[in-house]
């Protein structure tokens, strides 16, 4: 393991303690039915790599206020466990089993998993609202910046093109703007959230953090896809091959196996490239890159 | 008809050209798939009476600012909107028709409809954080309100208990707990969010405005319940007795059609005496209350 593996993983522990304790009070507050908290809570805290929320707070080191980030940080979170539980519905990909746990639908029932999601998605835009650690301008762009990027035009429209996709033959360039949607418009707007945290975050940082997360969201999917046919059950949690067995489009089935590798490391140096106006403030970001496309589940 | 009758009529009316033609604006923004798109429309400007929008603009009349409570209307009805996509899902009440038209999962598909449902939530939180022509600090107040009111502890909430009590029977007061999560929080904060446009409105404004929209919210649903009963299917827009064929829990089920009807006139005066330290000002709100008890669908 190289060091900027192990710092990335000390660094994502750090958040995880965070973020995970902070999610618990906000799924603690009263809730109207006793059933629907459990299955937000066993959605949102039942393990996960909570690589948003680092990468949000991995990107207020940059600006120099990470106390600041953990309701964004949460926020993102919160978007992803809600994305989760409703693609891995009977309607949308099927799926049984999640972090190596019964999907949310097969522990509870359908009904209650679509409404934990739901309830997860209001959550999160009020832990934006609520956050006093920054100011009402910033807080109401993470509004903004969570709602574009989790919704038709980012997030859900993302998920929506994967659907219409199954079976279909994608180019590089179709399957990227999936992609960009599905997953990578998350994970831009987490490393963005994270820098608006400071009220004095210039234009010029804010668009070498977006490029950076523009590459990272990239390679973040084409390492997935590697794992997805290299990888094995137990350490990735869902069947291997799940995805190709569904005919879903996948880097390594237009680039092959080999080609995959090559783009994801094309993907690394321009996510580098971006910080590279940044000095050791940015060392948690460039770790957080390393281990995207190194981590094996 | 009464003139306060017409007077409602003609407010929903004015409401309804405004809000539709916003609606369509935001729906117009950028997607990434058009059939989800296409499915968001279908969903919201598909019809329906605009009754939490006109209740947001009518509390905005009271404290003088009506032309800045545009976004909020159309917040809470984009959040209307994606419950009754949700709620109509096989896994939850399972409807075929909506409206007298098709359920958007039955015209589109299952997928779509979760997807449409969940872009549509978050298109609301966005049409409150880019409203320019309200403080940041009433946007925030907004985005608070909204989530609170749609999140677990609200509307979600309530849908989750209205599930559990399915084929049990609910004490009166059991019921009201249920309706004022499931549909009178969202009324409530349609009534709330329009008289935050205002930032001078007073504690004792918010409360007695708060007061209104939770009796109005009450009446609604027994209305609502009585109407099952009693109106017939083209009126209504669904197969009439559908709640009671569902076991569901209603008030005529608890209290008698006469004791339904005694309760929705408590509910209607105590509406009513919540407005009575306001002057012609609150003429929308008086309007739109008798409205809410005396349709027909």
């Amino acid at each position: 393991m190289t060091e900027q593996h192990q710092q990335a993983l000390d660094f994502l522990e750090h958040c995880r303690a965070q973020v995970d304790a902070e999610l618990d009070r906000c799924i603690d507050q009263t809730s109207a039915s006793d059933r629907l908290q459990e299955a937000m809570r066993y959605s949102v805290l039942g393990g996960g790599k909570r690589i948003r929320p680092a990468l949000c707070m991995a990107a207020a080191k940059v600006v120099g206020s990470s106390d600041a980030a953990l309701a964004p940080a949460c926020s993102v979170e919160l978007v992803h466990a809600y994305s989760l539980i409703h693609d891995d519905l009977p309607a949308m990909d099927d799926d049984d089993l999640r972090r190596g746990r019964p999907t949310a639908h097969i522990a509870f029932d359908e009904a209650t998993a679509i409404l934990a999601g739901d309830a997860l998605q209001a959550l999160a835009f009020h832990c934006l609202a609520d956050n006093a650690s920054v100011t009402e301008s910033a807080r109401l762009a993470m509004v903004r910046e969570l709602a574009m990027a989790s919704g038709h035009a980012g997030m859900v429209g993302g998920q929506a093109i994967d659907l219409e996709s199954v079976g279909k033959t994608l180019t590089l360039s179709e399957l990227e703007t999936m992609h960009r949607h599905k997953t990578g418009a998350l994970i831009e707007a987490s490393v963005r959230m994270g820098a608006l945290t400071s009220p004095n975050v210039s234009e010029t940082t804010l668009a070498a953090l977006s490029n950076y997360a523009r590459a990272l969201g990239l390679a973040f999917q084409v390492q997935d896809d590697l794992l997805d046919i290299e990888g094995d059950t137990e350490v990735i949690g869902k069947p291997q091959g799940s995805d190709a067995a569904r005919d879903k489009p996948t880097y390594p089935a237009l680039l092959g196996i080999d080609g995959a590798r090559a783009h994801l490391k094309q993907l690394l140096a321009s996510a580098h490239e971006s910080l590279a106006g940044f000095g050791p403030e940015a060392g948690p970001l460039r770790a957080m890159a390393d281990y995207v496309v190194e981590r094996t589940h």
